[in-house]
């Protein structure tokens, strides 16, 4: 396909993305993706082979710039300062978009688990790398001194995630900020070693 | 109603119940209800105004039974013995049906949070109901001693059913207890303040 049609493949998937967000891909219709983008059915279907490639392909992607996010958020002069910045990071993301949408990753896992095992594929390969990128920084914090030692790396990064997914469910429920803020501050007592110079939560 | 009429109420309920857990409240169409049901679309709606008002009921009376089971978790001769029955309830309870399903209310929350206010508030109310029972199981452990003070009773109810949440559903994603059982396992070590005679988690 030439850099028109490549282009045209990223439109669809952009304006798909709303639809992704909050119905999910299950209840996303074709219906749905013709009238967002605009197009015939013949010309979507030139483009993608249905719906769940569509779906499939904007998960992916999505993976992908999660992934870019992290190695953004996971940055700080010492290992626990970029555990921090990610947890800040991941607080103020939610944060901005009214806790509206949730985590796409999450969503998905919930929603495909049991019933799209193609969907459910994508979602375990994007937890296992944001956790494996995690347990690296908490290993480093560990053996600096400031991350407890009561769970290895792997299992604290595990735990974090499922702590932050969590607190998005339900902030996103309640419409309020303060249970996600709840866990990211639990979490910050709760894992690091050294708490006479924590400075609280940044965003307020 | 009558009671025969009630008694029919509460089969269609139930022969619901795997739909909605599986596929979820928006995607259980009218038409998987009468197949389910094996009813009519007229004897269904003499029953029920829609599908809609079939998944409220359904919500509730989960919602209903879901305390019944925490009131018999919440159990022991110590207040952080109950909360530790509690934890090992819930992760046997999940285990025994092979992390199919999730949590039903974990599941209502992203499906319908941005979507369906109306399953949103009976959703938001059971979790809160949960909130509230916790939170005085924790207090009273914490006033024993035996849970930690780093953050208040309310505040470490509302993360244990966060974490507790991320676990289940990463454990239905990757088809795998490990990841709810670490759940379990740091909320023990990070909560307890006496991990002298922790015994390890029972259902191996």
């Amino acid at each position: 396909m030439g850099a028109k049609g490549e282009k045209t493949r990223q439109k669809i998937l952009e304006d798909a993305a709303e639809l992704f967000h909050t119905k999910g891909f299950g209840a996303t219709s074709v219906r749905d993706l013709l009238q967002v983008t605009g197009m015939t059915k013949g010309s979507l279907y030139f483009h993608f082979s249905g719906k769940d490639e569509i779906g499939l392909e904007y998960l992916r992607q999505a993976g992908e710039r999660f992934m870019a996010f992290l190695d953004e958020g996971l940055e700080g002069p010492s290992a626990v300062e970029k555990l921090d910045n990610f947890l800040q990071q991941a607080f103020a993301y939610h944060r901005a978009r009214g806790f509206v949408g949730g985590c796409l990753f999450g969503n998905t896992a919930l929603e495909t688990s049991d019933t799209a095992p193609a969907f459910a594929r994508v979602t375990a390969a994007t937890f296992n790398q944001w956790r494996k990128k995690l347990a690296v920084i908490i290993e480093q914090a560990q053996n600096d001194g400031t991350v407890c030692r009561i769970r290895s790396a792997d299992e604290l990064a595990e735990f974090v995630i499922a702590a932050l997914e969590g607190g998005i469910m339900q902030s996103r429920l309640h419409k309020s900020e303060a249970p996600m803020r709840n866990c990211v501050e639990t979490l910050r007592m709760m894992l690091y070693s050294d708490k006479t110079d924590l400075q609280p939560h940044k965003p307020h």
